[in-house]
């Protein structure tokens, strides 16, 4: 029998998803699982994106182009335009998911071998992609203490050896919902021309940001164009995670002409997508506002009612709909188990996301977990009520947090 | 500005698609461009697969499983079943295309620097995916004059080295039509047990063998189950190449779930183009008749009515929708490119595929293009015309061929 690669070896187990067969035999018992652990938002998807689906009118499904549908690509090129990134629609590819657009990215910019700095902790895929196209990810530090702020840049520059070819960034952040702010973006312009790396940003979250603060864009850096690459997804915007919809921007042609021949090979992204996809551009501005609205609403229940759960903390998130809370547990990923094989409250339990999987250090954030409050407020209720009950009894529970 | 990977520098263009420019060129111009260089056939998708998705009602379009949706995983399981595939539902990952299922088998089946043979001409993107994931293509050569005829087993045992992992075919064949025969499955089947290789078949085009031929899988040879891989697709079998829907079949446990750790950090394959696939394996045996039909009845007027223009030769093709053909010129990039932009007849031309780009060894097939026969017969004569007229005035043609 022929052995399967390092790569295969090598790769993790999603720690959002290893949990689901515990899900699986809880709802078996006829428990009710409240799933805070996978960016799954209960939000509808734009009634007349749906209903462009509903209205397709083709005999036959064809191959589409490459690059993506032009109409998409230009409407798409409009909404950058309008949010400050200043793009022609030739400046982006579309991908299948988000998740294409980075193991394309990672493809084209990196050799095998080649390091990349990435703040820590990371969304878990991150991870498998890096590992299915070769690419060593280096992390570096952030703590819940400070709200996970970014490192500073002597911290950063320390992690940047010979191998190292990029920086990649999360803003705003999954898990921790940190927002970089425009003066950090100015430093890691600064450090990316100093030591000619590439500077990749996942801005799938843009749209989600709170208390008055703003995005910006790596898209926004002055003279710096062949070094940067914005990964976006319309999975969260438009609440449509299913469509697998996508996309890649550059201003470096080269970048996007050899990304395009990643994306001839694989022939297209998926046509029905790309159909929901562009109606959902066209959303009226009052749902995005409500959708907005909704998130925050949830947030800010959700973050204040677990920060008053006896010996839990979670930073409140400046954008996104996830948070880095702190249990006062020695293992949440046995926690996490335990929730789903042992305990229930009401007839309820909660599925979250140990943090273990989002550090790439061994043995950091074992007392955290990656809650997404992507559900309504009521069951984020019914959530916080069975964790509050779930830490009274756990048994491995933490002596210094107690109280 | 730094540095893009090699793997984008080596990153073939697209032999199929590289000549787009060309052809919209053409069409701005105002010539009709009969296009034979791709695969996308003008057959119907399933009406009612089409339906499935004008009666979509749900207002929330999330993630599925990374493994594919369970009840289509089940449909196809028993399709395979019913051609004596003999599977269960778990031994299947639906992916997005049969591209991703190639990329990902790739990525755990191989390291980089791993060889893989695969029997030349062989279908472009193969190589595009190599290249992606760092393996290498160690061609054989199959000839014209033999109707691309598996070479000798001796032939194949002398180009595996310690490092050759596996041997990649495509059955029923693209780009040459070929179909292996039982006895050629089972001598690959000693050969890959007796050096321990991996057994990876593309049989996307399983459905459209002519003559009385039969396909046989690979999946159906004995004792061989942790070697052998099955790739599959919908988007012939159900002329649905936009929906992206494709799956990887392996009896091998492990290769199974460690496919399955790509497909967890990918999330899931698009969620629409698995209900039209859902609903397509549904479709009644008077449509599969229906285009079975069609493809056998274009094949005999096509393959025939080249053969009988002076100079040109095409073998005829056992299976799936293509065939290399011989034509006498010197170049046939050249040659392709010329018809696009030089060339009419009646204010048509015809777009063909240069063979180069299905040949990994330099210079192979030079004089030779890929047709697809995926059009209808009246757009077929048109396209013949064509190709007859234009090798009477093209300024390149080889003088041996002549007459």
């Amino acid at each position: 029998m022929p052995k399967i690669s390092n790569r295969g070896d090598l790769l993790p187990e999603s720690s959002i998803r290893k949990l689901v067969p515990y899900a699986e035999k809880a709802r078996e018992q006829g428990k009710k699982v409240i799933q805070l652990n996978i960016g799954q938002p209960d939000i509808k998807t734009p009634p007349h994106a749906i209903e462009r689906i509903r209205n397709f009118n083709f005999e036959l499904i064809p191959y589409g182009q490459s690059y993506g549908n032009d109409s998409y690509r230009k409407k798409l090129a409009q909404y950058y335009r309008n949010r400050k990134i200043d793009v022609e629609y030739t400046d982006i590819l579309i991908t299948t998911g988000g998740s294409e657009a980075i193991s394309f990215t990672f493809m084209i910019c990196f050799n095998p071998g080649d390091e990349i700095i990435i703040p820590e902790p990371f969304y878990a895929n991150y991870r498998s992609f890096a590992v299915g196209t070769d690419v060593v990810i280096k992390p570096i530090a952030s703590h819940i203490e400070d709200g996970f702020q970014l490192p500073s840049i002597s911290e950063l520059e320390k992690v940047i050896s010979p191998k190292t070819k990029g920086i990649f960034i999360c803003n705003p952040n999954n898990p921790t919902g940190y927002l970089y702010s425009r003066e950090e973006l100015e430093q890691l312009r600064e450090l990316v021309l100093k030591h000619d790396l590439y500077l990749i940003s996942d801005e799938v979250y843009k749209e989600f940001v709170y208390d008055g603060f703003q995005h910006h864009s790596v898209m926004e850096l002055p003279d710096i164009e062949d070094h940067v690459i914005m990964i976006d997804s319309v999975s969260k915007r438009f609440s449509a995670c299913g469509i697998r919809i996508g996309s890649v921007v550059s201003r470096n042609k080269h970048i996007i002409s050899s990304i395009l021949k990643l994306g001839m090979a694989r022939l297209c992204p998926p046509i029905l997508g790309q159909e929901v996809a562009e109606a959902a551009v066209d959303s009226p501005p009052e749902y995005m506002e409500e959708v907005y609205n909704e998130y925050l609403r949830r947030r800010n229940y959700f973050i204040n009612a677990l920060n008053e759960i006896p010996g839990v903390y979670s930073p409140m998130p400046r954008g996104a709909f996830y948070s880095m809370v702190r249990l006062p547990v020695e293992d949440s990923d046995h926690f996490c188990q335990w929730m789903l094989e042992e305990f229930e409250y009401n007839g309820s339990t909660v599925m979250l996301a140990p943090a273990s999987g989002f550090y790439s250090s061994d043995d950091s954030g074992k007392n955290e977990v990656r809650v997404a409050y992507v559900l309504n407020v009521e069951d984020l209720k019914e959530a916080v009520a069975c964790i509050r009950e779930a830490l009274k009894v756990y048994p491995h529970r933490t002596p210094d947090a107690e109280g």
